[in-house]
């Protein structure tokens, strides 16, 4: 079975963004797997030792790091299994949409959760996150963190496009999900496992998406442990 | 040959960036037609005299109105010419990148653009349009203009997925342009024939790719007539 090394919080929480994209991938290939928590403390000693994040795959002895990667190359190798983009045009489409996600959601959650993120970590990862991520925002976290009751409205505003064309389908990928769902999935599912910071307003219609994203695979999403 | 209804500036300037969808669509599919003039007040004597805008297809007796509806006529009636979707899965995901274009590069370019537009219209087309937009932003279109040099880092910044995308393929669509280009191509488009503000830094990769869709198809996009 194959093993998807997968970022683990202090109660082994798995919030990672980049780990639920892949999660979801392997769930809708059909391809069970053990995901093994790992602290980021841990990652340099994954397989080779060459990983620097996570997740990483190791599929009977293949190695893939990335999560992208592993979309493709679970794409590749699995072709008779459901398709994660739907073609080339799709793949292509797909790298938009999780683009956005990344420079919207990522980005725009970053400075709303980062405190609750690292209030989450076991005692080695916290000082690890708390140097690299002060040091990329060349402040407190807790000042990054700080006045997002103000910052909501606009974040809620970023996310038009996303309510917008959910207004007309079901799924980002029309009558079903592809992986262009879960690269959106992953950040609002990274959100609700370390913070009850209310994102979404109770009425918003991707939260209704998000809802069926928990229900997939028997509730894959849906089963990992919430934010206390 | 099929007619399209295509808005038109006081000097015949082709603005529309709903009409620039279709166009592009319409060479895409390698289908000729003529592109027929129309302004704001006369929309309302085109075909059934039931099209509430532009633009307006008449393909040999068969009216389409509305962009999205005629890309979607084009791909079922068209199937054997190249596709402008690549699939279900395409044609979904085009959907998002559409309704990302509208979200940021429709409202952030009328805000940045639209006494522009104004300037460019025919003297019976100025008064609908001051009127009508006025009504929808609550004040005069001078207001909405000034002060566009401090909103465009933040314009800049919203465009940062699809510079993203564009460092890493030649199209939206992947290998080839797609739909999705062109959903993209066309408010750009629409600025670059009617104002003569500096929207991308020089060095912007987005540059490049808007000038790889001019020269589609002959140079369609090109030959228009710029903001002089």
């Amino acid at each position: 079975m194959a093993v998807l090394f997968d970022l683990a919080a202090a109660d082994g929480r798995r919030f990672s963004p980049h780990c639920w994209r892949t999660r979801m991938a392997l769930a809708h290939k059909n391809l069970p797997c053990e995901a093994r928590a790992t602290r980021f403390t841990e990652i340099a000693f994954i397989a080779d030792g060459h990983q620097k994040t996570v997740p990483v795959l190791d599929d009977d002895g293949k190695i893939v790091g990335d999560s992208w990667a592993i979309a493709e190359y679970l794409e590749n190798t699995y072709p008779d299994k459901p398709s994660l983009f739907g073609g080339a045009s799709g793949r292509a489409l797909t790298l938009f949409v999780q683009d956005w996600a990344i420079a919207t959601l990522h980005i725009g959650l970053i400075n709303l959760i980062v405190l609750d993120i690292f209030l989450s970590l076991s005692p080695a990862d916290k000082e690890y996150f708390r140097t690299s991520r002060e040091k990329r925002f060349g402040r407190p976290l807790e000042e990054v963190q700080a006045g997002r009751e103000e910052r909501l409205p606009a974040f809620r505003q970023s996310l038009q496009p996303l309510r917008m064309l959910l207004s007309g389908q079901e799924w980002i990928g029309g009558e079903g999900p592809l992986y262009a769902d879960y690269t959106v999935f992953a950040p609002f599912q990274w959100a609700r496992l370390v913070s009850n910071f209310p994102l979404l307003e109770e009425d918003d219609i991707i939260r209704a998406w998000f809802e069926r994203c928990l229900d997939l695979y028997d509730g894959l999403g849906r089963k990992a442990q919430m934010a206390g």
